[in-house]
């Protein structure tokens, strides 16, 4: 499962602690399971235990939330790489479900593509891994929109 | 909200009942509090209420879960349209969100572009409603495939 | 073949000649042989006659040219809603093909979805007609973007 | 600019010549002045020179000539792993456009992510090459079917 070097820089020292406060805030993320593991520079992954609360009706892990947190993941892959007073919006994205996300947790592996100054394209890959067994289950190619001194919630 | 007359022609007369029972097993649905409130040839409708579960950081229904209904809706829409001893499968899809999921619901309506034997092309359309006010929030465009003989599961 | 009547109002009350314009500028729409044939608020079409040279293996028009066609009419509807001192550029876009594109000729509909000031969200349909005969082809979903005081090429 | 080993098995000895006799059969690849430089398995690459004739209106190569070699190069990629008795077409592509196509040529290199029986998916870079300079200009996410028996032209 290797993964190349990042060589994107970040433009906000604080980043990390940036993007962890603003995933802690969604509601949603918490209610499928879903883990921020790693924040790099134009890099995330988001971890996701299997229960029986997030899958379809053939038991795996349901292809919506797939798509959550390969959005997610390649969203905070940007946002990694954006200044200190920004947030970020999804645009667009395209999934391609490869296989079902059978396992005991999915990965998300979230990665910049090109950072733009207002535009930043990425990519994520999701894994689901089974026995240490990891397959490929989706890939998704997608479109941020960097928003400037945009206020998030503060509860 | 106009729209227009269906003109798909179910080929299982049980088609409502079929993607009903597919629906109620599928938990991840259940988890977001999805409703399938309409059922037609080629056409569905998901409805969803907001609940604080569902959002993001700025309070909005998580692009997440909009993907989700999308998904779903038009997933569903294609379903109907299959034979009885079938199932579907998501190949791919493709969402532009073009608002904040803002309102005191969704309504994702999914719908059959083109039902092919294999691959059935759809689209849908997802609607925030905000004191009777319907937003426009989310487009999508999708391949679903028909899968024959597949067993749903049975709890 | 019925289409809604467009509700979007022009910024720029000389769209018309600025889009004309710039299509005429494009040599590989020259090359092609395709024709801006309709160009109001929010929507265009191009036409393209049947040519053996735009066509691939099975001697149906090139799945490539369908995109191209599509691409273009959507880019220009956006265009058509731009300030005066603007251009448009395509940030991407998903395809289905749905049907070969076979007939004397095929029509792109490209039209606006949703309007915003720094990105343009618009559909395209592809019809191929046959003896007079409609078949839809292809469909397309697609982000654009405004430049602004983005100077053309002049030769 | 690296590239990983291919790890895919043609199923067919002779995919070289199969799919050089397809492109060859493609009269829009020969419009644009297209070539098929590599054919590996479950890889391809497309180049294209430059030439006036093929750009939009700022003078760099059309997006949807990029869309059409990118579209090509993965579709390709993809018949280079099916049996003889087969032919690929296109189900849908996502194409993000990042940066102008400027340059003395551009080179589209095509491979496939998953090779399923049915459907294939794929993925395209396409790079515009200017004094020896590579910049990454367009992404591309694709669904490829395999039809079994299909007749190419014979001209």
């Amino acid at each position: 499962m290797r993964r190349e070097i990042p060589i994107h820089q970040p433009r906000d020292a604080a980043y990390v602690e940036r993007v962890r406060a603003s995933f802690a805030l969604q509601p949603a993320m918490a209610l499928i399971g879903a883990e921020l593991a790693v924040v790099e520079p134009g890099y995330t992954e988001i971890h996701l235990p299997y229960r029986d609360a997030i899958t379809q009706q053939h038991g795996f892990i349901h292809g919506g939330v797939v798509g959550m947190i390969a959005d997610s993941a390649a969203g905070y892959a940007a946002n990694t790489l954006t200044p200190a007073d920004t947030s970020v919006l999804t645009v667009e994205y395209k999934l391609n479900l490869l296989a079902p996300a059978e396992g005991e947790r999915l990965i998300a592996r979230g990665e910049v593509i090109r950072p733009g100054r207002t535009l930043i394209i990425t990519k994520a890959e999701v894994f689901a891994i089974r026995e240490e067994k990891w397959t490929l289950c989706a890939v998704m190619q997608q479109t941020i929109m960097t928003m400037h001194a945009r206020q998030e919630r503060t509860d």
